[in-house]
């Protein structure tokens, strides 16, 4: 079966187990997840036993010359109403949406029109991937790790943070990416201790530290990556913090394993970094789920209640921050397996 | 006076005109307008008299090293939290959030604390463009279409959509574009039919219509430009159809200037293409506003109410598309004046 299609026989399947005749989402995402068309306004409804996305009327052929796992309907007008008219039509009584996908105006349309709130279900269908969607994603993460190599010996003194910004841009998109898969962080010396830090015509001095944290999109599948290094011969402390951090993602990565808490993974980076003594300079959460967006479920900090299972693909990204000064940050995409992880993004 | 000084106060004023205390935002883009600052994660609590933007602390040294206009607070937790606090803090009775700015989820949690739904503040001053706002967007437009100039030299028989894809992104950010400024459209033959193509690996053959619709993000700001023209030597069909569209582009264009409705200048396009017999082919509206987005207010189509003002910078997108065949479209981004409109997407 087309991977689109088992993607809708589960959705369906899971309605059945939550008492729900149908769902409807309006974001392009779920419904590039659900169809693999992903185009903007569109709305999607699926029943136990059907599947229907409304759409401008210019989308309809194309839709239909490549897609057999929903039937298109030409809208005829905003794709919501016409999307609300066939849960009338079929006289669907308990119909849910997603509240965490749709924005505040659609949702809120389909809360007067008498659906309920039902989060999580496209969700968890995404959060364990699985078939073709696993090798789109190693090789999303294998382009971004091999644009490190190739990239680096081109850093050089002189050269500003947004040069570098497209040199990576470039190179990932030389090897197939569509483009980068979020605003990249070139930072060099004290803007590397900004972990946000917008990449800037900042140029790079000599002996100073050089932070990239990158990932490219390929077939919509987001890599994500950082690498810290020393532009010159690296002070006693850059290596001291340096060697921190990697300690510490090592104790993240050995925790990673189907069956463990997201917060445990998060617990043992932290711990490392604290019991080092750079606690409070570990200022942001270990990690982060990805897929088709490059922050998705779950969460890997002090918080969020999740267990890892086998297929999730996560970030381990421990980092220590001296403001000011310097920042270095290690940061791995890993695929969760039942007896550990297979990290994503190092090349053999 | 600061740019972003200048907006907050303009909202402070608005906020006095409708009556209100306050107004909420949760949405980068809303926040990055008011003060320069575009990440995620924050949200904005503009009062009559002040500004605060509530963030995680990862960002506050970042925030404050370079914003005057608005002060950073350390949100302590999610950054909607902390601004229900200070609306509380401060015993505002009358704010407000802006309905189509939210996620469903943030706008609940708004109107949940009682905060009442006002449309358009933030919007209105977005859609009339001022000051350096202009000069950017000027820049983010003279790109685009230079680098038709510059890459339609390479597109030559064998050629792949997406190869070109990347030949005209790679020559945006060259000429200092941050990157493509939405899914660039690369159609050849039958694929220039369908408005909203996907690029492929499609190979381009001996004597085809070739549709390139694409546009790069300068400094945040959004540019949209369209070519059509035929690869070989144009059937008499080709020549018709394009010189209709383009009569058709140059209506509507004639017909752009502050005061005229928005409708108007859709309906001279639309009637344009009608007359010549082609209605039933242009199948989507006919323009759209520009700026921090690539799509924003006000729309050109039949039905939107809008009267155009002078510092609104919108497209004028006309197209035919023969299903099957091929399809041409003539686009480009416009900024109003008193008088007329300057073309923004043509090289001198």
């Amino acid at each position: 079966m087309d991977i689109h299609a088992k993607r809708i026989k589960d959705l369906q399947c899971m309605l059945k187990q939550h008492g729900l005749d149908a769902l409807v989402m309006g974001r392009t995402l779920e419904i590039g997840f659900l169809t693999g068309f992903h185009l903007d306004d569109c709305a999607m409804l699926v029943t136990r036993s059907g599947a229907w996305v409304f759409m401008p009327k210019m989308f309809v052929e194309q839709f239909r010359s490549k897609i057999d796992c929903a039937a298109a309907v030409d809208a005829g007008g905003p794709a919501e109403t016409a999307a609300l008219a066939k849960v009338k039509e079929l006289k669907l009584k308990r119909a849910a949406f997603e509240p965490e996908s749709e924005t505040y105006v659609r949702g809120t349309a389909w809360r007067k029109a008498g659906l309920q709130e039902k989060a999580g279900l496209t969700g968890a269908l995404r959060a364990v991937k699985e078939g073709e969607e696993i090798a789109i994603l190693r090789k999303s993460c294998r382009i971004a790790a091999r644009a490190f190599g190739i990239v680096k010996p081109r850093i050089k003194t002189g050269c500003t943070e947004l040069s570098i910004y497209r040199e990576l841009e470039d190179t990932m998109q030389a090897m197939g990416a569509k483009g980068p898969s979020f605003n990249l962080i070139v930072g060099f010396g004290p803007n590397s201790a900004m972990p946000h830090h917008e990449s800037s015509e900042r140029k790079l001095k000599n002996n100073e530290a050089v932070l990239l944290d990158y990932g490219c999109v390929y077939d919509h599948y987001c890599s994500d990556i950082t690498r810290s290094y020393f532009h010159g011969k690296p002070t006693e402390e850059f290596r001291k913090v340096y060697s921190i951090v990697a300690a510490s993602q090592k104790a993240g990565l050995a925790r990673v394993r189907a069956g463990v808490k997201a917060r445990d993974v998060d617990a043992a980076c932290r711990n490392y970094i604290s019991d080092a003594g750079y606690g409070q300079y570990f200022i942001h959460g270990t990690g982060h789920g990805i897929g088709l967006e490059i922050h998705e479920y779950p969460r890997l900090n002090t918080k969020f209640e999740a267990v890892l299972r086998a297929g999730m693909a996560v970030t381990v990204e421990p980092g220590i921050y001296l403001h000011g000064r310097f920042g270095v940050r290690i940061e791995d995409s890993v695929l969760v397996t039942k007896t550990g992880c297979e990290i994503l993004t190092r090349t053999a």
